[in-house]
């Protein structure tokens, strides 16, 4: 016994009195409230306290505590295939702490039965929030305005390159779930219009819709992505979409990095075909094409618009919620394949 | 003549076939289609393009025309009073190209009946949308973000604090004009709850009313400054509001940079008993305090919050307006004296 606690203490986290709570593995890095709360209630294979440098060889050694459930993050960190599912064959429900599922093999999990929650709304508004922030900051130039204070060029230099209004600019969104919705809902109490582009035409909103992403961006002064990752959505925004968006256009992107054509873009920009870019989300993140480091009509963040201290405490406790409801053998909170 | 017409030159830019057109002052530099606006329908004493580096001294020279009105700006380049007038007897109407007239002594003017004018609502929008950008900036970390992308830290230290959430927040503003209701409306769709102080409450609003600033501060998440500048509202953010404020608490400043007492506002920062500040506006522009340019919770911007494209040719149409309806005999557009 002393052997066996001594080897699932090697696994990260699991004391023996809690050998009795139902076991899940953890494949993301959270706060200390966020772990003391699972911990609380599961028996938490922890890989990234495991100290095993290799997800494989974490799963293989976490499988033998036969654990019913897998909590992730986006951003392809861990891809939840096959080969996932494999090597872990008792789970039977994978919790993701992001909106997105595009590093989950949804085909997959549902051909094993396995359920899938994700996020839910836990982020919307802080997404939503964030990329009119963004838009406005690559508008009125205030990031560049900061920094040129910042430098001390103000007295040197006096004036700087006029921005541009926020008021009756045609937006384009791509993709009017959760947070394009609330982001078309904010832009239109700047007296914005609101354009956008999705599957099919939504009958609760009377946004002139197109069912052409060009069309869209050509009519467009601004183009905000705003949908999931997938095969159709990947590249949505390509060299002809950026050249049809014009010279004068804007690009804000909330989304996922690939969405977007990244080399398109920064030749986009570099060539000045487009005015100026917001972006939260990369290709392949944490690297940022470096063309776009020193552009100062492109304001970058580092994936943050979902987060803020109240998103990471609300999605402890959905991501929690979730847990809970699986384990008891409730439906899912906010379940992508029940 | 020929003299006379080279010692019109001299003063900047008057052609002989302008002498019948009637003549102003100006006092700003303007843009050239700003420039050519005004020369087609005015004979323009320019006190930029004069090379008289004194103003005094061009007021002196430009009396000789006979000027009957003056456009100036604001933020106290040169200030509009007894000795400005006196200098130029003939003037009967000044037009500023700010919305705050804190550099015009009213009541001289008032005294000698010369009529004021000022921008009216040209930048009230554009002021507005700054105001939310500054406040999304702040909150959000979103020029901190993009300072830390492109030092190139994100794949090397991967998180950074994170920000706080604008849905919910309460917002004081200070001063609910043009610009602070158009602010209302704006943070409104965003989930805010607004709250305001003015010289008396507005029966058109349902926000709470407060009379005093201190309560405002001690009952906001973010304290906006929007009113304009005169006896009653210089300094009316001092240390006591600051503190009513509080260490989670955010100041955000359109208005001018007096209405802050600016050395208790860098005290309140660097003691971290409030959280940041966005501001557009200081003390003694062009310069800000050394201590603020280094700060990652403070987003600076170098009084541009009026400042676009769009912005700058609606000024042009209605300083010209203003103008053409002062020498017609006609009422200003935007009499602060009529």
């Amino acid at each position: 016994m002393a052997t066996a606690a001594a080897a699932s203490n090697a696994m990260g986290s699991v004391k023996p009195a809690a050998a009795q709570l139902p076991a899940l593995i953890l494949i993301r890095r959270v706060d200390t409230s966020f772990a003391a709360a699972l911990r609380r209630r599961f028996r938490v294979l922890d890989f990234f306290a495991s100290g095993e440098p290799l997800l494989p060889a974490f799963l293989l050694a976490a499988a033998k505590d036969g654990p019913r459930a897998a909590v992730v993050m986006g951003g392809g960190v861990a891809r939840v295939d096959a080969a996932f599912l494999d090597a872990v064959p008792s789970i039977r429900c994978i919790v993701t702490t992001a909106a997105g599922v595009d590093s989950i093999d949804l085909h997959e999990c549902a051909r094993r039965g396995v359920a899938v929650a994700n996020s839910g709304r836990v982020y919307s508004v802080d997404v939503a929030d964030h990329a009119v922030g963004l838009l406005i900051d690559v508008l009125r130039r205030i990031t560049a305005s900061s920094l040129f204070v910042s430098r001390g060029l103000w007295p040197l230099q006096g004036d700087y390159p006029l921005g541009t209004k926020l008021g009756g600019k045609r937006i384009g969104i791509i993709g009017l779930g959760n947070i394009g919705s609330l982001i078309a809902k904010r832009l239109e109490a700047f007296g914005c219009v609101i354009y956008y582009n999705s599957r099919k035409p939504k009958d609760s909103v009377s946004y002139r819709f197109f069912a052409s992403v060009h069309d869209l961006a050509a009519e467009s002064d601004v183009l905000v992505v705003a949908c999931a990752l997938n095969k159709e959505t990947r590249h949505i925004v390509n060299k002809d979409v950026l050249d049809a968006l014009g010279k004068d256009g804007v690009l804000v992107n909330v989304g996922r990095g690939a969405n977007v054509d990244e080399p398109e873009l920064v030749r986009a920009l570099k060539e000045g075909r487009i005015a100026g870019a917001g972006l939260d989300v990369f290709e392949n993140e944490p690297e940022v094409p470096a063309e776009l480091l020193s552009m100062d009509n492109v304001v970058l963040s580092h994936h943050v618009a979902v987060l803020t201290s109240e998103s990471r405490s609300d999605l402890r406790d959905h991501t929690i919620a979730n847990l809970e409801a699986f384990f008891s053998g409730n439906p899912l909170l906010t379940p992508v394949l029940p």
